[in-house]
């Protein structure tokens, strides 16, 4: 066997390189508000510009760059402009970004505390620092997941086995139907855990919510009963702080209440809006998260953290561990140890170096400069819902929550489905402008624009430059179906 | 509301620091042979370093990077390291570094078309690149997760619905149990995601291998026959290419004509030894695997790839995406459209842009130099496993496969157990010199010792090294034991 021809990356290629990327990311961060948002690519565009085979003989990363700037750039949708308000905006901050470099140069897995000590001892600082900063109390521990779908799963999954007590050993087959109880707000993942879990849809049980568009917990706890006298057992409750449509809360230590009254679970899925507890003025709706079992929070939502970062809360950590605890031999550390393993507390083995990330964002911007930050996202949102409250023809969608604000635009005299059609329409030229993006939902059966804010760099401006952009498409939709 | 005082960092303050890191990461790839390869530390040493509680005020950047450099570094296993041998070796590569730069600045979400067009087409190119090659057939699609235990999963949870047509609607309650089969000596991501799906353990039939350590057909297709006399239902059959302890190659082609015949899923575990098959030498033992339902190959393993990287094919991608698909208004983009969205392929939604750094190690090296560079791993572990057969007291734990070696110290006249101890001693006694880092596992109820080579840096001369420090370890065990 002859020697490769093609080693790593030489040093001092690598330094260059590096070093020219250093340039364009913050060349690219000072100019991406100048960026269309959005991509202007159609299905297919980006794939067409690429080979449909993969080089026989290496290339050089001076081409690779050239293309990734000339080809993959085009179909870039910013996340980091600080205009990007669609589905939960959020921060590919800087302090982020460097820890990103060095997670990637480390290379560590922290699967076990063995294959790399700090990568988990981190893990543990840089979660109870945020534990302490959204002022949950210190039995709460926390590990990092890749996603908030991913950490509801393994909440969900030990819920499962305190319900089923022998469910790992003999699966549901034998069992009686159990139900996951949810806010019909309640995030798309709950549902998609408990499918599963094996749980079936029929135990998804969703429950209606009151005006504030927060779960009944009057109607949860009838569920509650109906489920238990008709012999379904009650496996899970998930509240939601900060629903995905419109940020709504549901009443948490009502629920909580009714949780520990039939010895439920209760999961809190706080992954956008938990941040906020950060603030003390904006604390209050998580009054009684406390009483969970386990809180989603994702840094990688709301606190410019890059994805991907989603803290998982347990208070009661070895439940969750024993649920998914399997130490192979090839695993095992010869002298045993009392180190804790974090890939006992989910599903995912592999484990990148995330801490390092929430470890350099949680210092760079210290608990004032968070604070402070996600003050004025709200305080920007509550000032475009005054906007839109007075502006003629436009109305809140829901009552404005944290920094999100859904509404829409209906004339008066247009039906319900015309103003649909109408939102629809004027979302597309809002984003068809390229200057902001946002995405859409729907509250009782009609459409809602919805502006979230969460990137770092977003101003008073932004903000204000959408709103000209949103009635500015208004007049024009009104205006083109006059003339059809 | 005050402006906040902090915002991200300033552009020239994170080109410097950028660059700054890009002489570090350079520098350090460079020396990090001369490193310890596994961290000088205790259980709490790091925790204990850091403060307890979040900073109030923001800090600078080089404070942090200051304490990472003192605090954290010291507690790192360095996995770039040459002689880096435990577990399954990887690289973070330079081309994977830059990627990674990149993926955290541009912080894209591909988790639909709309949220990011070339995050999602740069994902279908790079795996359809490296399904290419790996020579299987085009119509085998691909996506990537974070890990093959997510793969593995998603992959079950596809064959559950097919094996149980109802379990989306009403789980697995009133279902005939069900079985998914997997050698004995299968990862343990099967078994947890078999818990995980509801089946219990006693739906995980693992199947007795034969001499060479792969699944024994016989007794899988034995297996197969008395599960359906007795009612049970198969599920799904998971054949691993290269098993974690000894790289053990279960009979794929025999596996998959009894998968067809009982009409059963069929998943292959190739997570680490699938990249062999861009070897044409070395795609033996993968023949038959083209019949296969899904395939995980993990190119965070074998393929210079940074963590997080697993790229699950699938040969029927619209029952993979049944499985999971359900979108809510607020992910659904206004204008329909036809394109993919990778979101329906798993359970996790948030989804990084991981194919940029697939497609710059597949571009860099190109399919000669990965050829190259696979195949230098191979012939240096069979050299090393030569070096074993030869040495007296020293044997073979496994026939030797594709880059890793599963072997012990066996003296004459020592017994099973002391043997068992001595070699957790040489382990010990190797990993504490600093200069690499082995791992065991256990083999027929027997320690042994495992090499895995698949760092690119990897010479000829770290493992001469450590066999050295094996030989030299061996010597010292027997002198010690003697002087007791």
């Amino acid at each position: 066997v002859e020697a490769p021809r093609r080693g790593d990356l030489p040093p001092e290629e690598l330094r260059a390189l590096a070093r020219e990327l250093a340039d364009w990311i913050s060349d690219y961060l000072e100019r991406v508000g100048t960026l269309p948002v959005s991509a202007r690519v159609s299905p297919g565009d980006v794939r067409a510009a690429l080979p449909a085979t993969p080089p026989e003989e290496g290339e050089s990363m001076q081409d690779v760059l050239a293309d990734f700037r000339t080809l993959v750039m085009p179909g870039i949708t910013h996340w980091n402009h600080p205009a990007f308000f669609g589905y939960f905006a959020n921060t590919g901050s800087g302090p982020g970004i460097l820890a990103e470099m060095l997670t990637a140069a480390l290379n560590a897995n922290a699967m076990v505390w063995r294959s790399s000590p700090a990568a988990t001892e981190l893990e543990e600082v840089a979660t109870d620092w945020l534990r302490a900063l959204l002022g949950l109390p210190p039995g709460f521990e926390g590990v990092i997941n890749d996603t908030a779908s991913s950490s509801t799963l393994y909440a969900l999954a030990a819920a499962r086995r305190l319900a089923y007590p022998e469910v790992a050993r003999r699966g549901l087959f034998a069992e009686p139907p159990g139900s996951v109880y949810a806010s019909e707000h309640a995030h798309m993942s709950v549902e998609r855990a408990v499918v599963a879990l094996g749980l079936g849809r029929e135990g998804y049980r969703t429950v209606a919510a009151g005006e504030d568009l927060g779960m009944s917990a009057r109607a949860l706890s009838a569920a509650l009963a109906q489920d238990v006298a008709a012999g379904v057992r009650p496996v899970a409750i998930v509240a939601t702080l900060g629903t995905t449509s419109s940020a709504a809360v549901d009443p948490v230590r009502r629920i909580a209440e009714l949780a520990r009254e039939h010895g439920v679970w209760l999961h809190v899925d706080a992954a956008y809006a938990g941040s906020a507890a950060i603030v003390p003025e904006l604390r209050g709706p998580m009054a009684g998260w406390e009483l969970a079992d386990s809180i989603v929070v994702n840094p990688h939502k709301w606190l410019f953290t890059p994805l991907d970062c989603s803290v998982l809360f347990c208070s009661r950590p070895e439940d969750l561990a024993s649920t998914f605890r399997l130490t192979p031999e090839y695993l095992r550390a010869p002298s045993g140890g009392d180190a804790r393993d974090l890939m006992d507390y989910g599903l995912a083995l592999g484990r990148r170096f995330r801490a390092l990330k929430l470890w350099f964002v949680l210092r760079y911007f210290g608990r004032e400069g968070l604070i402070e930050r996600l003050r004025l996202h709200v305080r920007m949102a509550q000032e475009l819902a005054g906007w839109i409250r007075e502006e003629e023809g436009w109305e809140l969608a829901a009552p404005q929550r944290f920094s999100l604000v859904a509404f829409r635009y209906a004339p008066a005299g247009a039906s319900p489905s015309e103003v649909d059609a109408l939102n629809l329409e004027i979302l597309e030229r809002v984003n068809a402008s390229g200057e902001a993006f946002l995405t859409h939902t729907t509250l009782g059966g009609r459409v809602a624009i919805r502006v979230a804010i969460g990137n770092v760099r977003t101003t008073r401006d932004h903000v204000a430059r959408t709103w000209a952009l949103l009635t500015g498409a208004a007049a024009a939709s009104t205006r083109s179906a006059e003339d059809d």
